[in-house]
């Protein structure tokens, strides 16, 4: 492993192949037999497990329920709403039999065309379909609104070109889907649920993002409003990182689904769907990590602290090990994940690379001349600074440190992205900056066509209509055309 | 509802409609638009997630970490164990198709016949042959064993009867694979992994199981030993409640997993997986409840005390609100989930019969007589008995009786249980009562002839051959050849 470290390639080098290589060497995916879909290793895994815990309890505190419904979608269901069925039906895994039968040759299994489906069943992409249809029977009266159901699942998009967490065929994620009686309700929701992404993101992941609104072209297939966090990656292309929909009363409207208002009258009802998915992961990884591995922030991290005890021999690792129990036990009291590793079949220097491949923020170590000094050599993975410490004190040093170290990866994110924040007037200098990546704040003239040219000849597309910015009018850069803000444009994944 | 409740049909009268009814107007879950898939609503997936909570602990306690696989399953790959493809491929959803198209009348989309897969992929039924063609990149020396992989994931087998819960085409459901050097570890961890299942059941879900070994025909496909923890249902009928198999190195030999013993030497990697699904919940529901409805244990109990004030005016309302407070907060602080419904537009009737139905453990109400005395109303769902009770000490009582309504229900659903099993040595009186339901504890012969007689003849099957009963020899009550052994024989869900 030590040597295979080496191997990870450079960021300077090759951005893209650096996360390649970091996803298989740090143990967190790999590719799978079947195109497109990945295997979720136990340290990836638990990655995601921290992730949905947080953002679980923070659903439930807007009010959110957990449910489920079916994987497979009648294709019949798909059609109902014109603009989603346009987004999605390209790329549908379609369920055509329900058996198979050994061939004639008998050695293998073939499909039973006698059990051939009388309609197509599809793998769900996403699933206001199949959930508005069900709402219809949920929903009668105003008393029955809001209605905010998530579901944690599986959906499935059949992906040409995939990559590792940031685009796969098969991948998991959570959908809200809810029901409102009013527009203004049903915006608020939508805007309420991309504040707990925004919060979520810089708060766990410790990755700052933009919130803004997308332009039409880039909306969800379906909704009137697409709301969006956008991260910045190290190479400066943009990663949309969750995103939260208004979706009108086009589903409502699709399935039938109404309600009698306070004054006895039926209305349809105003929907919203938000979600967020393994992608974060690939936020995650691409955000922090540097040419020596992951740097997980703590508040996600599987393991935070990692005790190394180094001994010459089978006595004196028993008097260290001694010594450290109560600093292990003092951490776990405290809630803070701590993994002891003294497996002698491994030399310090291998465990050493291997941890920081794995992100672990804290590395304690302490050898024969610790012991005799009361001492522990601590290194935050963050900085990759060593220090020699007093035991005494160690633990509630660790919890602040812990603190210290998730505050301070999410300001270097900070810094290093809004060194990238360009306003941009001029339509050259623009083409010629934004293969170095970055974020341009430019002037929009809000035209299909300006957007559609700035995409054919940068690959660069409009990533949101940010909030929080003070918008002033002004030129739109390729039209020449008055422009009333400016939006985010930048190469994405 | 309160009329509604009235037309749940009562046990004696249907116990298999009553069922059908509870699941739908205790808002557990429904039918969906899919043939044999269920929509799982919010009140049944919380029973569900307290599951997974408790499940997901007690399996990392045993050493074993969540992993994520593929969804799809190449066909190829069930046929490589000849009794695993046997097992599954009558019942399988397969994937033929990766995209939909414009019909070309243009109101509809249909499959696009250019878009065929090679290789068509099969919804895993489970995820044996994926998982082990994964684990021979992981598993290279005795060093990497053992290899312990759960995942919380949907399965599909595409049944033609279905029933919510206990047998449907989509279900949720956990699967542990695990990998081991020797025969011995192997078998002893499909046994452990049985012991928590059957520690889960009892403790958690207050429903005494039997432990035992399958016979080889109600083998799980591809297995050497399939152990089970076996219910009965108040009808007497069993319920295979979860099941852990013990697999040798039948997937090992057919994906070619091997591992460098100690001594350098390549060997077969020794395998078990272990599972258990949503179908807990249909035991759940027929061990305990009753003609009113659900009565759930209160480690389950998305809901374990609802408090219902009952006033003439909104002053009293207040009031009784205040009292109120310092309850709740006592109860929750306890860690005991309280909901304070005061809505107005419910009659009291009618929430005392929703929460019954609901089978919320402990009800609290209160008014103004209660108020002026200090008292305060309390039922306990299980007995359904009442007593008014002073204000002062009412949340350590409570914490008290939640514990003795968990231990009355298993005790209540263990008497049941016990009083209908029988030893049975005579097959004509064997087949006059195995009809009304119980255990039959009868000598078998070991042959699969016999077995399959008594099925024809009786429906009934063997449940399995029970762990911790002292087995003495003796006769065949159907073929009248020597036994060394009862099995338990019964009707089955």
């Amino acid at each position: 492993m030590a040597t295979e470290l080496k191997d990870l390639t450079k960021r300077s080098e090759n951005y893209s192949q650096w996360y390649n290589d970091l996803v298989v060497k740090a143990d967190l995916a790999e590719q799978s037999a079947v195109r497109g879909c990945m295997v979720i290793k136990p340290y990836g895994y638990a990655i995601w497990e921290k992730m949905q815990q947080q953002l679980d309890r923070m659903f439930k505190e807007t009010g959110a329920q957990n449910a489920y419904f079916p994987l497979l979608i009648p294709k019949s269901f798909l059609s109902r709403e014109a603009e989603h069925v346009k987004g999605f039906a390209k790329e549908c895994a379609v369920v055509t039999h329900y058996r198979l039968k050994a061939s004639e040759e008998g050695n293998s299994v073939v499909v039973d065309p006698a059990a051939k489906l009388e309609e197509e069943l599809i793998i769900r992409p996403t699933s206001e379909t199949i959930i508005w249809n069900t709402y219809k029977n949920w929903i009668h009266s105003w008393r029955d609104l809001p209605l905010m159901c998530n579901q944690w699942c599986n959906v499935m998009r059949w992906e040409m070109r995939t990559r590792p967490f940031l685009r796969t065929s098969e991948f998991l994620w959570q959908e809200g889907h809810t029901a409102h009686a009013t527009r203004e309700e049903a915006e608020a929701e939508a805007r309420t649920m991309l504040g707990v992404y925004a919060r979520f993101a810089e708060e766990w992941m410790a990755v700052p993002v933009i919130q803004g609104v997308k332009s039409e072209t880039e909306r969800f297939a379906g909704a009137l409003d697409t709301y969006t966090i956008e991260a910045m990656m190290q190479d400066g292309k943009a990663l949309q990182s969750g995103t939260s929909h208004f979706l009108g009363q086009n589903f409502a409207k699709s399935f039938d689904v109404t309600f009698l208002n306070k004054e006895n009258k039926p209305e349809y009802v105003w929907a919203t769907s938000w979600g967020v998915s393994t992608r974060l992961i690939g936020a995650l990884i691409m955000t922090h990590s540097d040419d020596n591995g992951l740097v997980l922030p703590p508040k996600l991290a599987p393991i935070q602290v990692v005790v190394i005890p180094i001994a010459r021999n089978a006595e004196q690792l028993s008097a260290i090990d001694e010594r450290l129990r109560p600093v292990i036990e003092g951490l776990r009291k405290l809630g803070i994940s701590v993994k002891l590793d003294d497996a002698d079949n491994k030399r310090p220097g291998f465990k050493f690379a291997d941890y920081e491949l794995k992100g672990v923020p804290v590395r304690l170590v302490m050898g024969g001349r610790d012991l005799e000094n009361g001492t522990i050599e601590l290194m935050r993975r963050d900085t990759l600074e060593k220090e020699t410490l007093p035991i005494e004190g160690i633990v509630s040093h660790i919890q602040t440190l812990l603190d210290e170290i998730q505050a301070n990866i999410y300001q270097k994110a900070k810094a290093a992205r809004d060194a990238r924040i360009y306003e941009c007037d001029n339509y050259e200098e623009f083409k010629k900056r934004v293969k170095d990546g970055g974020f341009f704040l430019c002037h929009w003239d809000g035209t299909e066509e300006t957007e559609a040219r700035i995409k054919e000849e940068t690959q660069a597309t409009i990533r949101c209509v940010p909030f929080g910015v003070e918008q002033t009018s002004g030129i739109d850069m390729v039209s020449g055309k008055p422009a009333t803000q400016r939006v985010i444009i930048a190469r994405s994944y």
